[in-house]
C-alpha cells in the first residue's frame, strides 16, 4: 500500500494516467501559471495598463524561465501558495520597470486558480473524448452480440429475460447525459479568474472589466461579471460530475462482475487477473476496479464540497482542501473511463444464443 | 437529540420546514402514487391497451380508496416496497376486471420513482421561488447598505478595505446559477419511470412508447427513451444540486457569524439566540445553522453517490440508500433557503460608514 | 420517498426500532434533562453548594412538571438550543429561592449533552445485548449446518471448498470485536457534562470537582478532568464504531444476497419480498437493506466527523451538525442488528451436503 | 493543483512527511513483502513444513532479490495485485525446490495485508511520538502562558474570560485519549495475515496454526484465531482513529486562526504566510492548513468505510478502495502532528496580560 496510485511506480499498472497526470503535474501547473501571466501582461499592455515593451520582455519569460522548484517547495512551505516565490523567481529574470508590471494587480488566487482553469479546458476535452470511446465500444458491443439473451436480475433474483442490447442501452444512457451536463458545466467552470488582492481590482480602477475580457480571451476562458475566488461552487460542480461519471462507470463494472460469475456465466473476458495461491483463475480486475473508482469518487464528492463553506474574501482552510480532493477526481474519473474502454473491449462473449 | 430534525417535536423550532416535508411525507407519497396509477390507466385507455370502463373504475379510486397504512407498513417491511401492498389495497375497492387493469404492465419501482418525481415537480419549484426570495433579500441589503465600508479579509486577516455590496455580490452570484442549474436538470429529471418488470414494458408490445407519451404528458413530465430505473444519476445529480445551494448559503452563514463577532462588530443582527447561563449574549444562531445544513448536505452528497453503482435491472440495496438520504437533503436545502431568508431580514446594519 | 425511515409511517415497516426510537426520541430527551437538573440540584445540595430544601422541591419537578412542547419547540428556534425555554418552564412550577438553585452554574450544553450521555447508557446496553444476539443466531446456524460444503469466492470467482462453518466465522470475529470496542469507548463516553458557561465552573469556585464527582455519581456516569464540551472526540468515536457494526452486517447481508441468487443457490431464505409485478420472486429484502444501512452509516461517519472541528468554548455550527447525523447512525445500527437476527434466523438451509 | 499533495514538488513543503511517505512507497512496500516470504519461510522450516535448506536460500533473497518494479507495474495491470509477479521474480533467483518452498500455502493477500500491517508497526510508533510532541508543546505553552487572560467564546461571541491554560487544557485531553486508543487498537491492527488462497490455510493440514504463530513472532506481529482477510474493521479503525487525530488537530488549527484574527489579537505567531498581492499580511497558514487535513480526513474516514462491505472470500473492489484512501489518511494524521508542532512552537504570545 502506498501513496497516490494514479502516479505510482506499481499501482499506476492498473489506474495510471499519463495523460491526466501530466495536466495535473507541478511541472504543468507551473507552465500554466506563467502563462497567465503572460497573457495577463499582454492583455494590460493591450489596454494601456501597463507598456507594451513590459509585456513584450515578460512574453519572453516562456523561454527564459525556468522554474527552481526547490525554490518554489520552500516557498509554498513558507506562504502556503506558490505564487508569491513563483512570481519573485520571475522578476529575478526581468530587468527595469517589466519586474513590477509582471502580476500587475494580480493575487496568488488568480495565478493559481487559473492556472486550473487553463489545465481543466484541456481535461475536459479529453474526458469528453473518452466518454464517446466508451459510448463507441458500447455501440459495438450492441452491434455485435445485442441481439443474445440474458437473464435480467432485479434484487439479485431471476426476473425475466431481456436481450443484451437493453442491458447496454442502461449502460449507455448516462453516458450522454454526462455529455450534454459536461457542455453546460463548461459554460461556468472554464472562466478566467482575475480579482486581485480581494477580488475588485482595486488597481485597475476602470480599467478591470477590459482587462478581464483581453486577459480571457487571450487564454480562451469565459469571463464572469465579479471575480470568483470565493465562490467555489463551480469547481464543486465539476467534482459532482466527475462523481457521476465514475459512478455510471462503477454500475457497469459491478454487472460484468456479477455476469463473469462462474455461476453466472453471462461473459466471458479475455485476460482477467490471475492469483498467485490459484493461477488457474480469471479475476474480472477490471470491472472490479470500476467499482472501486466509483465507490472512492463518490465519497471524495462529499469531502470537496465541503470546501463550499469558503469564509470571507479567501480561504486557505477551503482552497486547500480543493488542492487535496480535485486531482484525484480527475484521476479517478479519467482512469475509470479508460478502463471502462478496455474492459468493454475484452469481452469475448456476452448472453446466451 | 432526537430523530430527524426536520419534522421533530423540538428542533423543528430551528430546522422545520413544514411545506417541503408534507412533500415528503407518506400521505404525500402514497397520493401520487394513487396519481400515477390513475393516470397510468387512463393513458392505456387512451392507447387501447385497457378497456375505457376499467380506466373509469380506477379514476374512482382517488376518492374511494382510503389508504390502510398499517397495511402498508406490514408489505413494506415484508417486500422491501410499498406498492405491493398498496395495489392489493386499491385492488379490493376494484370489482371485475378493472382490478387486473389496474398497475397494468408496471413494477413497484414504477410507481414509487415517478411519485418521487411527481412531488419532486412541486419541490423544485418551491426551491427556485425560495433562491429568488434570498436573491430579493441581498438585493434589499445591498441597496440599504452596499455603500458602506468593509474590511475585506483573506486568510482570516484583514486585506484591504471593500464595500459591504461587494461581498454581497460574492453571495448572490452562485445563487442565479443555482437558477439555472435547475433548469437544466429539471429536463433530466422530471421525467416519467415506467418500464415493467425489467424495464423493457414486455407485456405492453408495440404499445410501450406511446402509452409511457400519454402517461408524461397526464403526469406533465417528460420522457426517456429507454427506462432509466437502474440508471440513477439525475436523482444523485439533483442531489449534488442540493448540497451546492446549502454549500453557498453555507458560506453565508460563516462570513456573518465572523461579522457578528464582537470583536469585529461588522454586523448587527436583531434577536439572536439565548445562552441558559450567559442571557446577556446575542447568538448568531441561524448564521450558524446555516453553516451546520452546508456541511452536512455535503456529507450527504457524498453518500447518496454511492447509489450510482446500481447493479443489474434493480437494486434493493441502491435505491432504499436514496430513501435514507435524499428526503433529508431536500429538507436541509430547504431550510437553509428559510434561514437565509429570514437571516439576511434579521440584519440591523452591516459594515461601517 | 419519505422523512426519516426510522420512524415513518410506512418505512419503519422495514427499518422501525421503537425501542431505540424511543431513548432518542423528544420525550425521552426532556425526561433526561429534568433527570439532570435533578441529579445536579441534589449533588449541588449534598456538597453545600445549594439548601437542601431546594434540591427537595426540585426533585418534584419529576411529578410536577409537564413538559410544553410547543414552547420548546419556540424556544429552540429562538435560541437554537432547548434549554433556556426548559429552564424557563422548569422554574415556573417552583417557588423562592429554589428557582435560582436550579440549573446553578450550569449551562444548556450541560443539560444537552448529559441528556444524550444518560441515554447512550442504555442505548449502549441495548446494542450490546443485539451484537450478542447475533452471534447466538450465527453459532446456531454453524451448529446447524457448518459442516455443509460452499464454494469459497475470491474476486466474484469461485475459488475453493470451504465450509459453512469457515465463512460463519468469518461473519462472526468482527461481533466480537465490536463488543471489546465498545467497551473500550464506554469508559470515555459514558462521562457526565458540567462545566458552566464556558467550561470551568466558575460559578462553584473550589467546589466544581466535588459536585461533577457526585453528579456523575447519582448518574451513574463517569466524569473528565475537566468538562469535555469542546472535545467531541468520544461522540465520533462511538458513531465510528456504529458504523463498523453496520459495516460488518452490511457485509453479511451482502454475502447472504450473494448466495441467494438463483444461479448460486447457496442459500435459501424464508419468507423473501415479493414483486408486484413478478409474484413468483422471493426477493432477498433484509439482506439487501443491511448493506444499505452499512453504506449509509459509513458515509454518515465521515459526515459526523466534520463536526471534531468544534471552534473555541463552544460551536453551534459543529455541535448541531451532531444531532443530525448521530441518531440516524444509532438506529442506523440498531436496525441492522435487528435485521440481521431476523435474516440469520430465517436461514432454511446453506450450503452443499 | 497536482497529484497527492503528500509527495508532491511543490505541495509537500507544506504537507510534506518524507519519514511516513517512506515507510508507505512501493519500495518499502516491496521490502515488507520480502520479508514476509522470509519469514514465512523461516517459520515453516521451524515447523517442519519446508526444507530448512529451501528457508535458508530463501532468506538470502533479501540480499539476492533486487526488485524490477517496471515488471511489476505491468504484473499489477494484469492480476489486480503485486504478489503474483513478485513471487515470479523471486523464484527467478532461487534453485530447485526452494522456489516451491517458497510463498508455500500464500495468497497475495497474506503478502499484502501483512506488508502493510508491518509498516503500520512503524507508522503508528512514530505517530505515538509525535501526538506525545504536541503535548509536550501544549504544556510548554501553559507553562509560559498559561496564566494569562483569554476571552471565551461560544457560538463566536464573547462569552467570559478564562485563562489560556483552561484553553490549552481543552487541545490536550483529547490527545491523550488518542494515545489511550491507539494502544486499544494496536492489539486488533497489528496482526499477521496468513490465511491462503481462502483463508483456511487448505495446504498447511494441522499445522496451520502453528505456522501462524511462528510467523507472527519472527514479525513481532499478532495473530487472530482465523485469518482476517475479508474482516476489514481493523483498518478502518485505524482509519477513524487516524481521522480523530487529525480532527482534534484541526480544532487547534480553526481556534488559532481565530484567535490570529487582527480584530482579536489573541495569538502573536512568528513567521506566518506572504501574500503576493499584500506583502506586509502576516497568514496563519499552518493553522488553516490544520482545518484542511481535519475535513479531508473526516470525509476519507467515510469513504474508506465503505470498504467493510468486503464480499465473500476475497473483494478486489472493497480491498481496493483501502489502498485509495488509508496511505493519504495516514499522510493527512502524519503531517498535521508536524504542523502543529511547528504551529505551537511559533506562538511568541498567547492571551492578554
Amino acid at each position: 500500500m502506498s501513496l497516490s496510485p494514479f502516479d505510482h511506480p506499481i499501482l499506476s499498472g492498473l489506474f495510471g494516467d499519463p495523460e491526466l497526470a501530466g495536466l495535473l503535474s507541478a511541472k504543468a501547473d507551473v507552465a500554466a501559471m506563467v502563462a497567465f501571466e503572460m497573457a495577463l501582461a499582454a492583455a494590460q499592455a493591450e489596454c494601456g495598463v501597463i507598456p507594451h515593451a513590459d509585456a513584450k520582455a515578460i512574453a519572453r519569460l516562456e523561454t527564459d524561465y525556468e522554474p527552481d522548484f526547490e525554490g518554489l517547495q520552500v516557498g509554498l512551505g513558507r506562504d502556503g501558495v506558490v505564487a508569491p516565490e513563483l512570481v519573485q523567481q520571475m522578476r529575478k529574470r526581468l530587468v527595469g520597470e517589466a519586474a513590477s508590471s509582471l502580476h500587475f494587480g494580480a493575487t496568488s488566487q488568480d495565478v493559481i486558480d487559473t492556472s486550473l482553469v487553463i489545465r481543466l479546458k484541456s481535461i475536459t476535452a479529453i474526458l469528453k473524448a473518452r466518454i464517446v470511446a466508451v459510448e463507441t465500444a458500447l455501440t459495438r458491443l450492441s452491434n455485435q452480440f445485442g441481439g443474445r439473451k440474458l437473464m435480467a436480475r432485479t434484487r439479485m433474483q431471476d426476473a425475466l429475460e431481456i436481450t443484451v442490447a437493453d442491458r447496454i442501452a442502461d449502460w449507455a444512457a448516462p453516458l450522454a447525459r454526462h455529455r450534454r451536463r459536461l457542455e453546460e458545466i463548461e459554460m461556468r467552470l472554464l472562466v478566467v479568474q482575475y480579482g486581485g488582492a480581494v477580488g475588485v481590482l482595486e488597481k485597475l480602477g476602470d480599467n478591470g472589466p477590459r482587462v478581464v475580457k483581453a486577459l480571457a480571451s487571450r487564454l480562451g476562458l469565459g469571463v464572469t461579471e465579479k471575480s470568483w475566488h470565493n465562490q467555489r461552487d463551480t469547481i464543486v460542480e465539476f467534482a459532482d460530475w466527475l462523481s457521476l461519471v465514475s459512478g455510471s462507470l462503477g454500475k457497469i463494472g459491478q454487472d460484468i462482475a456479477l455476469m463473469a460469475q462462474n455461476v453466472a456465466g453471462d461473459v466471458v473476458l479475455a485476460g482477467g487477473g490471475g492469483s498467485s495461491a490459484m493461477p488457474h483463475k480469471s479475476n474480472p480486475v477490471s470491472a472490479e476496479v470500476l467499482v472501486t473508482l466509483a465507490r472512492y469518487a463518490a465519497g471524495s464528492s462529499g469531502t470537496v464540497a465541503q470546501s463550499l463553506v469558503h469564509e470571507q474574501e479567501r480561504s486557505g482552510a477551503a482552497w486547500t482542501l480543493e488542492w487535496l480532493v480535485l486531482p484525484q477526481m480527475v484521476l479517478a474519473a479519467g482512469s475509470s473511463l479508460v478502463i471502462a474502454s478496455r474492459l468493454l473491449d475484452s469481452i469475448e462473449t456476452i448472453g446466451q444464443d
